[in-house]
């Protein structure tokens, strides 16, 4: 090549992983966050009285909507086919406090980490999104991978 | 847990499929829709010459283009890798009546209905598109499944 | 230009309306369709039995969802700002009918009949997924425009 | 209407708020959230050693991005023009925490906090995929409104 | 702040522009862009006989939805509402090039460049798309800025 | 069928091929395409000075995204699982070009061509526009194939 020509690394050495030599085996994973509301909040939402209305089924279609496009979010995702998708939701009337777990699971050379964590994610925001003209101090958090398997990494289970 | 914690099914039970167990096979399907334009549009169609340009084959690539988002447009649907997408039209001079033929193919563990549909309905809305600047009431309707194939349920035709 | 130059229309002279010199008005625009279904399915609807959960609200969302992408699945449509989208359903038991409304707004210089057209086909769409498992011969039938106005064509209703 | 005729409320009466006459004003929104890892991982990041390259400057293009879907993402959200996004960054080595702060801006009849929100946990979910090679009980968390003006409710500023 | 906190540019500085306070003015902007390809594929062009079928047409709508999407594609863009898109073709079957030129209009406080190149760059990529089999070597050449105006910076015309 | 019955072929005979049949294989694409700019530009470049901040890595993570999404940019492309893809640079500082090279693989029964185009021109496009606040007649040009293998049609190289 002539003389002014120069590989630069400005490109920050941002990589996508070749995943295309990993063999295809089942891949699971879940995570878990929360949202800390107040207890009118609670109240509101137990008694199906948010203005938005449907708060959780809402949540959930939320979740599993945008877990699909994980890919097109997070920059170094791959492409996958999600085989299952799954958003819960356990509430604690007493701390005021809805947790979410997410759960994904695909065949793929890749793991799903990344779409259990965007559909548990989205479930929160959109849940403040459906609470907050009553309350803005809503806190989400302690978002965390509770199990993941499938994978040449093994099995990794939460120990809290 | 702890005792205020409960597992509250305001969430709709919304369930995606888990399709993960279920083996690839070629699987197929063909939705028709119809519409009904009145004898002014049908003639400034066949003459080519509605004001927004080629009407059929903008729609052929409005239906195969959606198709390709159905995961993304219909809550529960799994995302999948469509192997081949086709539009067809079938123009009902004397009655006014363009017909619209989607076909979907796949290999794949689910089927493809959803994807036939999305295709020939959003086909047909591009029609009412094209076509909404000289008439109002034009009818999108009869859209039904006119085969589907491959998958544990065996194949289906329409019996009309 | 040289010689060999040539303006060819094989593009089929698509055409988007420049709507840079419209007024912004506020305009609004309701779309109707129905599924029909059978008396199995509809009993199993009123019963919240089906086997993917609550079908309308999930299809309300989806019709929603699908509505801010109409400039997205339909080629000449121009992107615009919804301020209110709604999808209605009403139950026929005696005919097992879901007769959906789908009403959109906003305030610019084009209509909004494609997004309450998608909105409305989209959320029926859904329905027919959330209840393929349990019938294959729903139809999806009748959708028209019900009202529009706001803009320079004034007012119109549909007069069955 | 006939006798069968019922409008269900299986809908959840999910709503979309009607933003049509609220008057378009300067609204901005701040959102704060923090990616808590550990010694090895902070070092990696401050030697920008990570596998996958650049974290901070492609976590911050993934929330720019996100934000800019925030309508698509959260279903009763309204699509709207954003004038201006940010996502910063600052990084305590003494704890190991990447506190993150977005920001979103834009001249509309309703409120930036969705935006400003989905920017900052997309930016902090991108961080997670970025580092998740090299641990994986990395934590998200206190994601919370610090601050919020523009619009009929007035300034919100957090208070800790 | 505690002592460890450094905000650290590892981010790369990236910024979107405050678009905030600019005044809503007429934007137009027009990029040219040209497809090389050999003798023979210009004339299956020519007479129609490609075999993916009407190639300018679907390379027009594919330009014209691809622009709607530029705030998508290119990080740093703003969202904004297109008036007017159209994408042009001119044939020079001496040189065997397709000359494209897309146009891209709005009423906003930032310019349509972008638009108008999303637009020309992806029907020229389409082009390629329906006419690789039958040729591997085409070029996509020469895309540059033909016109701009509206905005402080006043008007621009190539000059060859 | 009835005597007013016609197919027409007004949909412009837009096909999709059925990849449905061929076999999964390792398929590998590579694009080159070139930006070129003015000293001035260059030298901003080099010395990390542009207005918008670190151009290449935001071009690269741009070309990834795009590539990502090539089935919702060109109509006729097939939705594939991407196993790698990447975006290089060479800076030729004697000249003022910019050269961009995309490589995508997938192991699928069609080619990853549009998708390293697709990945090659979205980054040209983001350095324009990253570029275009300093110079405004930046030219992206010489966009051509450079490699591709695997599949029925054997491996090309491109033979300047």
């Amino acid at each position: 090549m002539d003389q002014g020509l120069t590989h630069i690394d400005e490109d920050g050495n941002v990589t996508m992983v070749d995943v295309g030599h990993k063999p295809n085996t089942l891949r699971k994973a879940v995570f878990g966050t929360s949202v800390v509301v107040n207890a009118r909040t609670m109240e509101l939402l137990m008694n199906k009285a948010l203005p938005k209305g449907d708060v959780l089924t809402t949540a959930k279609i939320a979740g599993i909507q945008a877990a699909k496009k994980t890919w097109e979010l997070i920059p170094m995702c791959h492409p996958l086919l999600l085989s299952f998708l799954d958003v819960r939701f356990e509430v604690d009337t007493s701390r005021n406090i809805i947790h979410i777990q997410a759960e994904a699971r695909t065949t793929a050379g890749t793991g799903v980490e990344m779409e259990a964590l965007v559909a548990a994610q989205c479930a929160a925001m959109t849940i403040y999104d459906m609470c907050k003209a009553v309350q803005r101090d809503i806190v989400i958090t302690d978002c965390k991978l509770l199990h993941k398997s499938g994978g040449r990494s093994g099995t990794y289970e939460y120990s809290g």
